[in-house]
């Protein structure tokens, strides 16, 4: 029997990754991708094209109007950090946090969830090669879990217990990225440049790209990200 | 020294009172009212006319497209129960439940509270007169609290711990008005229909124009809501 899954996709390596991973479970996929105001839109051409090739049973593009809250380098107009070096990018949260985001995100997809009769959400966080966000950790995931059984309908009734699953939280770029490709993944279609261009092309200099390009000279795998 | 504070603003009867009492206890007030592609939109116009009469430091209306996502008599094509009695209100969760909105809402209302520096949040949520909604119960906000303490910049860097204050949450809806009466309320600038019109006239007949109605002549004072 195949289970309906809501999987959090924005556009980016991590995401479509966990779409696949999904799907190779056996999960009807209903994907959701967000317009927040976020300086690299052109990501949402990029999960578009992947919830075509990868194939999902929805995929809604919900707006949500983070520009309004702003305090983000992804959102407000704060220059996005360059050329940092791997220590530093260890070091504390960086400019480009948006506040709550995935609180938000996953929020709106558990309302999805409910909507399509689903009690499993997928999220393409990663807590290894994570920028120091901290709702990207496994005690966040955990809170959350526990928060959707309490917040919806269908937690409340007991129709099932809603499960956030996060493949990728205990990984590496480079695991992410053999992973994906073995469950056939072209990460040409992915976007993770914090500042792609109209192209979807990448800068190779935010924390983003550099993380991206390490994983794939980790990996051994070649790299077909598009740069400026 | 006086607190800033993030407050949920409907421009609801509830709302509106939880406003009058944050600001009563000396916060600074943000407010934030959401455009999720509500039926009874107009219910912004009230929450500006609210915010600007209690006073507030800012008010911004964020847009979140919960249309896109459905699922509700208030996001949906699906009409607004009329005519129910206060019995057949009390029983399950009704049409009008919106997937996971205080979810959506308060983790907004998060976000935005990382920017202004506040660690309190105020919600109108009510465990009384609050047709059956699972996101209305003191557990599910305990549950948002631990999770805004985890989600966050501020919270992981231990610069405060974050409290969603509800403080009608075991008040009768005419303890409400009586409580945001002497607070000096004008409730006649506020909007609870699920469907009002345009100039923001209540049907009567929906469970929250029932509930209200219901309030007004348990508190004994006289109600002043505009009927079509």
């Amino acid at each position: 029997m195949s289970k309906p899954a809501v999987v959090l996709l924005s556009g980016g390596l991590d995401s479509a990754t966990v779409l696949a991973i999904a799907r190779s479970q056996g999960y009807v996929c209903h994907a959701i991708s967000f317009d927040y105001g976020q300086r690299h839109r052109v990501e949402l051409t990029a999960a578009q094209t992947i919830a075509k090739v990868l194939g999902v049973a929805s995929h809604r593009i919900v707006k949500v109007d983070l520009r309004s809250i702003g305090g983000s380098a992804l959102t407000a107009d704060i220059a996005v950090p360059t050329d940092r070096t791997h220590e530093a990018m260890g070091q504390g949260i960086p400019i480009t946090y948006v506040p709550a985001r995935n609180t938000v995100f996953l929020s709106l997809g558990l309302g999805l969830a409910e909507v399509v009769g689903s009690f499993d959400l997928f999220v393409g966080v990663n807590a290894v090669d994570y920028s120091g966000y901290p709702d990207c950790r496994q005690e966040y995931l955990n809170a959350f879990e526990q928060l959707a059984n309490l917040a919806t309908q269908a937690g409340v009734e007991g129709r099932g217990q809603f499960r956030i699953h996060a493949p990728l939280v205990k990984m590496t770029k480079a695991d992410i990225i053999r992973t994906g490709t073995q469950l056939g993944i072209d990460y040409h279609l992915t976007v993770s440049c914090y500042q792609a261009d109209e192209q979807g092309r990448a800068c190779g200099r935010c924390d983003s790209c550099q993380i991206r390009r390490k994983g794939f000279a980790d990996s051994g795998l070649s790299d077909a990200t598009r740069y400026v």
